[in-house]
């Protein structure tokens, strides 16, 4: 089959689609025909050398796709050859077929097609894991999510003022900006301009931010801690700005406040699923519903995918930039 | 009435029994004739000028109290004068009266003295919320807990072990290990001697601890983070060791671990209740069982106040230091 290959740690131009051996489901996996998969950050470090796939993991990109079931592994119920689905990966996205154990796989909300559900879940997952399962944002929290206009940010915008929640987000220019506040944010932070931590304790007079999406890691560590509310949740899920930076304990237990970090790609298998079922179960149907939709900046065939990582290095999109098979 | 006044910041020599107006009970607060009350190190650090007290509460020093109800205040049900409780303060302890918010109120259970009661509110709240209701320890799981003999020490090996978890400690010598050990604590670190990330991480064949509880603050937060084991919750209330440190976040998010930093004394009202009525939900009926008890290092009359102030300074105590009225 057709995939895309790194020959050699580096830049977009290290992107080849070769041919490689086709995937075969073990037990508890299904065999996926991809119609789409969709650029993450993680790709391109992936790309770079910087994240070696886990263990087990096919060593092309890819952390989520869409596609058509092709061939059940031993155990599988509950999927039959033909089926449509969605599936977090832990690699090998970016090819013709790909193995996915079942409690990865997602049907395709009602209304939205089979190449764009290919959006839906790494940000899905990542958001409703983070900013609701573990941080717990509430109705009347406030929820300020770095990078607002990137996949994750235009989801976490729209599940966050569909329960209620005040949305703060930062972004780099006023078009981006735009986009976010069409999505329900109404806290708008020009990060080149502006200070995130004062205008989300001047929006919230004084009280700051419940929970912050972070994935600057060092570089706005302070500054998120700052920005925390008492009882205040910092979730951080990349390192953009870098991993060590000092932390004032002395600031955060005034708050009684917490600093969590994670990864979704790290954990093992039935925490994934577990993920999944409830992502399912509180976030499908708002999709269904159509309150919440995949954001998709474009839509490229796999061939250039080199494109398709220029876009996301340049932080030209917002939502989703997907590929397609 | 009498109480302990601190005439000026400083040391021992400042502590003083003074004659004070007698407190009056608002509405929703009772008046508790104090039997005995108990030494927490905050109280040192009141003393010396380096902790006020939250606004409302009473100048004079006292976390927690044991005593009899002597008068209700407006709109206070299930208490009548003449019971026996014991209460968690905002402060004001260190007096023959003291006035506590009935959601504070706790009975003092079956089997413990009316004086040692003083020896549970502040040892069982701070355990029970952090430990359980906040880190949420499970059975099997490994706690470690750096001042193993202190009253916090002391209750939280014992509630963990009582659980099912492994409990392990920090103390600076060989006889307060052995109380812990006695109390059920079984692995083991003198501070003076091991590095306790390699004893926790040896004795738990790499996993490292689930949960930390840490009163030490910047002083421990690498090694700390370093000790955790996937999916760890590092607990920090106290900042005996500074306030300020370098994170390294890059480690935390492989572990996808959480520091958390709290305290007791400065929650509203209505979360002390909540962690109260929790406490003796599921607290009370194994110190009733016998399983759990206060550990009571010594019971001084208020007048030896400097004394009690000196020992735990000293850390010469294992568990609580109580003083009597």
């Amino acid at each position: 089959m057709r995939a895309v290959v790194v020959t050699a740690p580096g830049g977009v131009e290290q992107l080849t689609v070769a041919e490689v051996a086709d995937p075969v489901a073990g037990p508890g996996e299904v065999v996926l025909e991809v119609a789409a998969t969709a650029v993450n950050r993680a790709d391109i470090m992936q790309r770079m050398g910087h994240y070696p796939p886990p263990a087990g993991a096919p060593p092309w990109l890819g952390l989520e796709a869409s596609g058509t079931v092709a061939a059940l592994g031993e155990g599988v119920e509950g999927w039959s050859v033909g089926d449509h689905a969605c599936a977090l990966l832990a690699g090998g996205g970016y090819a013709q077929r790909v193995t996915v154990p079942v409690g990865q796989l997602m049907p395709v909300p009602a209304g939205v097609s089979l190449v764009d559900a290919a959006a839906l879940p790494e940000v899905t997952c990542t958001v409703w894991s983070n900013v609701f399962m573990l941080a717990g944002l509430r109705p009347g929290e406030t929820l300020l999510v770095h990078g607002g206009s990137s996949g994750i940010g235009t989801m976490a915008i729209q599940l966050a003022h569909q329960i209620g929640a005040t949305v703060a987000v930062t972004a780099g220019t006023a078009a981006k900006l735009d986009r976010c506040a069409a999505l329900g944010a109404s806290v708008l932070v020009n990060y080149r301009e502006q200070q995130f931590e004062d205008v989300v304790r001047e929006a919230t007079e004084g009280h700051g931010a419940d929970v912050i999406l972070d994935n600057m890691g060092a570089k706005y560590l302070a500054r998120n801690v700052s920005a925390l509310a008492v009882n205040g949740r910092l979730v951080v899920i990349g390192l953009q700005g870098g991993r060590k930076a000092e932390l004032d304990l002395g600031l955060l237990l005034s708050k009684r406040a917490a600093v969590l970090a994670t990864s979704l790609r790290s954990r093992p298998t039935p925490e994934k699923a577990s993920i999944v079922a409830s992502v399912v179960e509180h976030v499908w149907p708002l999709i269904t519903d159509g309150v919440v939709t995949p954001v998709i900046h474009t839509r490229l065939p796999l061939e250039q995918v080199a494109e398709a990582h220029r876009i996301v290095e340049a932080s030209e999109h917002v939502g989703k930039v997907l590929l397609t098979l």
